[in-house]
Parts: structure tokens; C-alpha cells; sequence
């Protein structure tokens, strides 16, 4: 593992934006063998209070002070250091095979409110993985999985054109403050590997990686020179820094290549595209899928999990669940099984541009191909006619395949297709796929889903204005646009809103109907029918209080 | 109908935003007597054109100039003074039963590229309706039905706390502009008459209101003092001014209030919860409901559409599909078919705060109970917990329940349960229930959906960016965010663009790629595995050429 003291020599200076949410506040859960689980503390006003599942790291705690040049805390060191290999692997998958439970499985089974067996049994069974670099001891455990909450990825990294690597560590801060579950470094410009050691001392979330990007810029650019030995030390270098998971296109075969012609939008991944060149302009095999399991070997030392890419994941609507799409995923599927022989962790990408009517589809023949390993899928964009709108266009696809049984959602934010996502751009991709990833865990039926939109709702009807702010997914957002029409401090107290105005609120007659069924007994058709009529009159003038504008 | 003229001694001066989109011009596409329907044309820069659905009316003609004071031109005045009842009524649904094909038939036939026979059987059948107020000639024909293109809904309306009639008549012209095909103008505060006449004569679109709010300020806000004979002159002076459906709450029975005392959001619908108050305190059924056929022989007078409100539609995840929804939705159904035997057209509407669980069953209850009348719903938001997101959380459920069936979406702005939308947020809300919208013709594979997905991401392949802007559904947007990170007016013909920078273009790497193969006629996997291996050489080097950073 690198050490950031190499690079303190550099100018590098994140800002990063720290303390707590609005509203809430960091608070812990005891486990066992000293594990203590994150969640962001919502106290609200009528005395209770309700934990909400916590990605942001140390650095939302109170009064916290961070230099990110020293790095977070090593929270998994002394776990990771205290435990033998099973069977020459040290993976989570080959301890789960072993029945063994690891600190990592007791603290996701408590961050998930679920029981530690599940945990451990669909690690095993390869349906869930747990993306953890064992020299990124940084991170804080979580799992990918469809019987687990649905996750989202922010991707960051800065590009030939622009963006510094400040300014990439702190989206990473910005991305998980606001939920994200992992990040990927995406970085494609100068400074590569100082970006990503930057990020993962610094990131409490898994990082993940598409190796080939880096490998390219050793070729100056060009795929034909790629070749495994120069791919193999770039993934041996980001292994050794920590990275937990990797994208690897290693099923674009030669022969997918000509399928991919008459498309309107040919091959749109950027990996894919490499590996395409690359065969073709060898006439060979894909490096990736003909050395995939000396690649297993190394993900193996480390236990950094397989994100098999789809390179030939569809660009637009016309092209959606194509034969060469659906080619590269039954690949995916062999790989799959390749991996697991080895105990690694392995999950599967996935579209793309998708219309909604093929989207169960795409979950369909992903879990029957590749015996259920994790989906792991971009949006996908329910259109294309939407550019600086991706990011719904998007979580409407996404939501539906995370419904259908996706565990992990890669954002997308409103400068998809146009630029790159700036601070903004990657708090507002991140708040929409945290919404698209809760409509699936509520359509799922997770049992801990709703409890947040009940507490939140009936603060929304208590008129608990500051409760509902702390209770919603991004609370400054919330305030700001109640304190637009209604800016006063009263307001927040008010039992109205700017909607309907005082003499106007549809909550407030609610309010008074429901007051007046339950005093008098009336909460059945029966009684309502039975007995309203003597009490009619009384009621009559009560119902309603007019305000004087 | 009432005339401007009597409105001229006011302050009123809207001001409203005129001029094609950017990228675009008004075109119209002439049809049989005298129909000349309006589309925004696209001029490609390959020479070619795309016309896209116009809902934005005479505003976005080159050049043109507007007295808003005048109203716009009366389209349909001469087609509405040249037919006859037909058995006494004058509704489309009277005329659709006839056989009669109307010019609003014919002019919809060309809007949608349907046959007109589709048009006139489905309005026989009550499954679309044609909202076309005698008195509101201004408006251009449009058609609400499961078997038509979607459509969508902006609610705007001022409140007792805040904006004013020229606000509302900017945001009329600049929803229409954006896509809205309906305005539903929910204004409770001071001067509801006045508002709503300044919208009718410069609105393009059909024009839907809720009366009873109208009639609750008349009794000075005590739904207590309300009654039919209020509720009826108010219908009437609507009507009168032109109003093209009216959201009717007459499915809120005495017997379905209590069982709303244990939900979490009780009552939330504005008109619900007055009816639901003077339910109570008069122990009586509703006037909306005893006196119905009255209502129909108003609005079968003026061909008024109902749309008959969901007053006990759910307001939380927690209440969706609950036993006073479903039990009020039946009771429409009831409504629908005494309307329908008095040809008067019909729409649903429905909730609403729905998980994705449940969404489809909303839709299956509704064709089921109501004889598939169109349904037109509010959302759903599929999720409670993102305030200040909540155009999103409902896009999610609006294109889910479209794809399930429901003819129009009401949208839903950023400041849902916050604030009153203002000019951004309409704008924000409109295109993102297109975007809910197509997601949804392009799900249920209407014909002609998916030629501009297509057309717009033709244009992206091929770097087309101005074309790309041009297509899409605010090029404005798409414009200024691809600005932000390569404002060069050259790099909106550069073959690349800032997510990967000139040296690692996906799509230029595939250009290549296809190029190659279709050079060599390598489009299949049988070719591609016989015939390559002597042009790997030729090949190499050429598949991508480094560009100096």
C-alpha cells in the first residue's frame, strides 16, 4: 500500500466540506469485537428520533478535524491482519464458503438492521459481494446484493480537459455526504495514480477503477500497443494502492465486434471501445479474456471484486438488448463462473440506454446467465431525446431495474453526454439515484424502507417543518425552497404552507376531520352511518376556522 | 363567453416570452378543411427535418407579435358555429357516437399520425376524451387516451400568500412552450374569475380548473356554508368563460371519511378535504354527488370534460391503494358511466403517493371500475422522502403508471409540499414529465416515439452537437451545459467532446471500428472469424491516430 507521505511534497491541498447534515447528527452502533456502525441521527421534535444509513464517513462528524494528507483512520487493519487465508484466498467469498464470519459481515449485518447469516450465506452463494481491498483498510464494509438495501456509485476523476485532483477529492467527500455508496475513479488525464492515492486514503466507501484507462495512457492513447503485461502491472499497481473493485471488459470478444456495425451508436463504453480496436487490430483474442485467470490470481491476493464491464452495453434506445449486447453478457456469465472457481467476488454491469419495456429483461437474463452475481447497471436512460436531463431520464430506468432486482446504481447527472459533472452536478446525480435506490427498496418491500417515508410524512402532516427538512434526503435543499415563499422563522411552526395559504389547507381540514371521527368513536362505515346524524349540528362551525388575511 | 374588453381598465400587462426554440421553427401540416396543424420543425444540418409535437401555440411563430389584452386568434369558432346537436348534445363524445367526425377529429388524426377512424372510435368508446370547451375556440385540438401519445398536465394558479395574474399568464405561455398539452389553473386567492379569463383567451391548450375552489371563496373559506346552488353558478360562470374539464370531487362519500382517520396523511386533496368537511357537517351525502346528472346536463351543454377527482387519493407511501382510495375510485366508476349515458366525456384522476409495487394495480382497478375511461394522474411520487426532488421521486411513477396505461401525468414541480413553483420550476416540471411521458410512448411502442430518440442520437454519433441540442427536448439546457466545459463555438463541430477529451473518444474509436468493417464487409460473426486474420496488419495504426494534448 502507498502512502500518501510520498506525495506530500506535491501542492496538492483539498478543500472538503465537513460536520454534520442539517438537522442530524453522527451517532454509532455497538457490535461486537468493537465494531461500531455509522448512522446520520435524525432527533426530531416530538422526543424521537430516527437512524438513517450513513456513507459519509468521519467526516460528517461533529467538531471533526481532517488533514487528508495523513488519511482516514485504518478502521479494518487489526481485522484484516488478525485473519488466515482459507484455501490460499483471503476474499470474503472464500470465508464465506467456509462458513467463517468476518468483522466486515458483523458490521454490514448491523448497518443493514439485518441478520448476520443472510449476510454471510449470499456472499456465499456469490449473490452479494463485499467490495474490500485489503489495502484499503479505510473503508467502512458494505454489501452489494439484491436482498440488501440498493446501493448507488458516483463516478468522479477529472479528464483530459479538465479538473484537478482537488477538486476530484473533494466530490468524493461531496458524493458520499450525500449518500453515494462507493465512488469510481474514472480519471483519464494526467496524474492517474496520484488522483487515485489521494482518493482512497481518504475515502471511507469502497473505489473502484477501470484499469484500462490507466494502461492506455502508458501507450500514449493507443489500444493497439496495449498488451497484458502492461495491463497486468496496472491492475497489480491499483491493487497495491487499494482499490476494491475493478472494471474489466474482458468479454468484448473479437467475433461481438462486427455485431456491434449496424448499430446507431456502435460501442459507447470507452473501455469497450478500446478493447475492440484492440482485436481488431490484432486479430486476436482480448488480452483480458485470455489471461482472465491469471487476473483472478492477482484479484485474489488482494480481494478486490470483478465489475465484469459491459463494453457493448447499448448507447441509445434503437440499440437496447441487441445481439451484441446479449452476447457479451452470456461471456459475462462464463467469466463469472471462472472467477468464483478461484473465490473471487465478482459483479456484472449493465445498460445503458434501455426503454422501459425491456428492462426486466435485462435483470431476467443477467441473473440466469450469470448464476445471480450482483447487477450492477448504468441508469439506464429510459430515453435519449433529454440531454442535461440524464439524470432523470435515467432514474426512471433505473429504479425500475433496481425494482426488478438490481443491487447496484451507477449515477448519472445532468452533464452526461454534455461535459463533466462539477460539484452540483454530483450532489444532484447522487440525491436522484438515492431516490431511484429507495423507490426499489420501498417496491421491494425492505423491511427498513418505509420507516423513513412514515416519520417523514407524519411530519409533513404534524406540520413538524424542521422534522420533515431533517428527515429528507438532502434537508438544505428542502429549507431553501419552503423559506423562497415563506422565509419567516414562524413559518417553520406554521400549520400551513405557502400552497394553499392560511384560509386554504387541505391538512389543517384533515386535521379537524379526523379530530372530530375519533372523538366521537365514527373510525368504521358503521358507526359514521350508524351515528353522525345527532351530531351533525355540533360539528357544523368547527370544522373550519377562517383567517382573517 | 366573457370578452377581454370588459378586463382592459385593469393594471394587467403580462409579459410572456415569444419566438421559436432554439434550433427549430413553427411549421404546420395542412389537412382537409382548412386544417392546418402546428409542429415544431427541427432542420437538421444533413439536410433532413424532424417535426416534433408543438403544444406552444401561435407564441413561437417567427416574428410574430402578440396583444395578449386581444387573446389569441379563435381557431375553432367557425367548425363549432357550423354543426348541429346531435340528440341534443354537442359534446365530441355525441358526435364520436354518431359517426360524426368532427374537424377537432381530423386536425388530432394529423397531430398524432393516426387514422381519424382510431380518433372517433376511441371517443365513442370513452376511452380518450377530446376536452374542447364550445367557449374556449382558441384552443387546438387535442386527445387524452391510452392509445395516443401521452400527455401532460402543468398546474399554475396563484395562492392568497403570493403571485399575481401577470405571473400566471407568463407561466401559461411558458409551460405551453415547454410541452405542457393541458394548464389546470388552481388559483385560490383574490381575483379567480379575472386570472382564469386572461389565461383562457391567450391559452393554446385546453384549460382544466377545480370550481370548488372558486365556490369556497365565495362562502368566504367555510366549506360548512357551501352549497349546490354556490357550487352550480360557479360551474356555470366557468363554463361560460370557456374551461375546457372541471376536477369534480364527487366521489368523496359521506361514509368513505372515516376511513381516512387512521392514515398517515389523512385527507390531502384540497377539494377532498372540503368535501369531506361538509360531509360531516351536514351529515349528508355530497351535493356534487345528489346532484350529478345536473352537473353532467351543465357540462354536456358547453362540452366540458369531467375529470372526476380522486378527493381521498393517497398523500404517503404509508396510505397508497388503501381501502378509501379504492373505495371513492369505485364510486367514480359509477359517476363515469351516468355521465357517459348523458354524452358527456369523462377522465380519472388518481394519486398520488404510490410505491412501484403498487402502481400497476392502480391502473388494472381503474380500466376495471371506471370502463377505461382515460386516467389522469398526479404522479405518483414513489417515494416520500426527497421534498424539493419531488419532480423526480413522481417521474419515477408517472412514466411507471404511463407505461401501465394512465393517458396524462399532472405534473409535479421541485417545490411540491415546499412553496409555489415559480418560472423555473415550471419550466423543470414540464420537462420532466415529457421525459416521463416519452419514456412511456416509447415503452408502449407508439409508432412514432422512438424516430426522435433515434434522430437525436444519430446526431450524437456523429458529433452533430448542434443537431443533438436541436432534437432534444430543451436545447437551451443541453446548449449551455456542454458550453460550460468547451464554450469554443469550434468545439461544437470537434469529434469529441470534454467527458474524455480529444485523445479517448469512445465514439471516434468506434467510427473507426465500424468503418473497418464495413470497408471489409466484416458485419458478421462468420466473416469477421473467416476473413480477418490478413487484414489485422492493414488495420493496425489506423484504428486511432493520438492527437498531440
Amino acid at each position: 500500500m502507498t502512502s500518501l507521505s510520498s506525495l506530500q511534497d506535491t501542492t496538492v491541498r483539498p478543500t472538503i466540506t465537513t460536520g454534520p447534515i442539517h438537522g442530524s447528527h453522527k451517532a454509532h452502533l455497538d457490535g461486537p469485537d468493537g465494531i461500531r456502525v455509522p448512522v446520520r441521527r435524525v432527533e426530531l421534535s416530538n422526543g424521537e428520533h430516527h437512524d438513517v444509513y450513513d456513507t459519509s464517513g468521519p467526516y460528517t462528524e461533529t467538531g471533526a478535524q481532517f488533514d487528508v494528507r495523513a488519511g482516514l483512520p485504518r478502521l479494518r487493519a487489526p481485522w484484516i491482519s488478525a485473519r488466515e487465508p482459507v484455501g490460499g484466498a483471503v476474499t470474503q467469498l472464500a470465508y464465506a464458503r467456509a462458513g467463517i464470519v468476518t468483522p466486515e459481515m458483523r458490521f454490514i449485518a448491523i448497518r443493514e438492521g439485518v441478520d448476520v447469516e443472510l449476510v454471510r450465506s449470499e456472499v456465499a452463494r456469490g449473490r452479494a459481494v463485499i467490495p474490500t481491498n485489503r489495502n484499503h483498510p479505510e473503508s467502512e464494509p458494505m454489501i452489494i446484493g439484491k436482498r440488501f438495501l440498493v446501493k448507488i456509485n458516483a463516478n468522479i476523476g477529472n479528464s483530459a480537459v479538465t479538473s484537478s485532483i482537488e477538486e476530484e477529492v473533494d466530490k468524493m467527500v461531496w458524493a458520499t455526504r450525500w449518500g453515494a455508496d462507493t465512488v469510481m475513479d474514472l480519471s483519464t488525464g494526467k496524474n492517474i495514480a496520484e488522483t487515485r492515492e489521494w482518493i482512497l486514503r481518504n475515502s471511507p466507501v469502497p473505489v473502484g477503477t477501470v484499469p484500462i484507462y490507466q494502461a492506455l495512457e502508458k501507450v500514449n492513447g493507443d489500444p493497439a500497443k496495449l498488451s497484458w503485461e502492461i495491463y497486468r502491472d496496472t491492475v497489480v499497481e491499483q491493487c497495491e494502492q487499494g482499490v476494491d473493485y475493478m472494471t474489466v471488459h474482458a468479454g468484448v470478444l473479437l467475433r461481438y465486434v462486427p455485431l456491434t456495425a449496424k448499430r446507431i451508436t456502435g460501442i459507447v463504453s470507452r473501455g469497450g471501445s478500446i478493447m475492440a480496436a484492440w482485436c481488431l487490430a490484432h486479430h486476436r483474442e482480448s488480452f483480458l479474456y485470455t489471461h482472465f485467470e491469471e487476473l483472478c490470481e492477482i484479484l485474489r491476493t488482494y480481494d478486490v471484486t470483478f465489475s465484469l464491464g459491459d463494453g457493448l452495453r447499448p448507447g441509445s434506445i434503437a440499440d437496447a438488448n441487441d445481439e451484441a449486447q446479449l452476447a457479451e453478457l452470456r461471456t459475462l456469465g462464463e467469466l463469472t463462473a471462472t472467477a468464483r472457481a478461484k473465490d473471487v467476488q465478482v459483479m456484472i454491469e449493465g445498460p445503458g440506454h434501455v426503454p422501459m419495456d425491456k428492462i426486466a429483461e435485462n435483470v431476467r437474463l443477467e441473473e440466469e446467465w450469470c448464476d445471480e452475481a450482483p447487477f450492477y447497471t448504468l441508469g439506464p436512460l429510459a430515453t435519449d431525446i433529454a440531454p442535461g436531463y440524464d439524470h432523470i431520464t435515467s432514474a426512471i430506468g433505473a429504479a425500475t431495474i433496481a425494482q426488478h432486482g438490481t443491487a447496484m446504481l451507477c449515477y448519472v447527472t445532468p452533464k452526461e453526454h454534455l461535459g463533466l459533472p462539477d460539484r452540483d452536478d454530483v450532489k444532484t446525480g447522487v440525491i436522484t439515484y438515492k431516490i431511484a435506490a429507495h423507490a426499489a427498496d420501498l417496491a421491494k418491500g425492505h423491511p427498513h424502507a418505509q420507516s423513513r417515508d412514515d416519520a417523514l410524512s407524519q411530519a409533513r402532516f404534524e406540520f413538524r417543518w424542521a422534522d420533515q427538512f431533517a428527515l429528507s434526503l438532502d434537508p438544505d435543499t428542502a429549507r431553501s425552497f419552503h423559506d423562497e415563499t415563506l422565509p419567516a422563522e414562524a413559518a417553520k411552526t406554521a400549520h400551513f404552507c405557502s400552497m394553499c395559504g392560511p384560509k386554504f389547507c387541505s391538512m389543517k381540514i384533515t386535521q379537524d376531520v379526523r379530530d372530530y371521527a375519533e372523538a366521537h368513536g365514527l373510525t368504521s362505515v358503521e358507526a359514521i352511518e350508524a351515528g353522525m346524524a345527532e351530531k351533525a349540528r355540533e360539528f357544523t362551525g368547527r370544522v373550519y376556522l377562517p383567517v382573517t388575511e
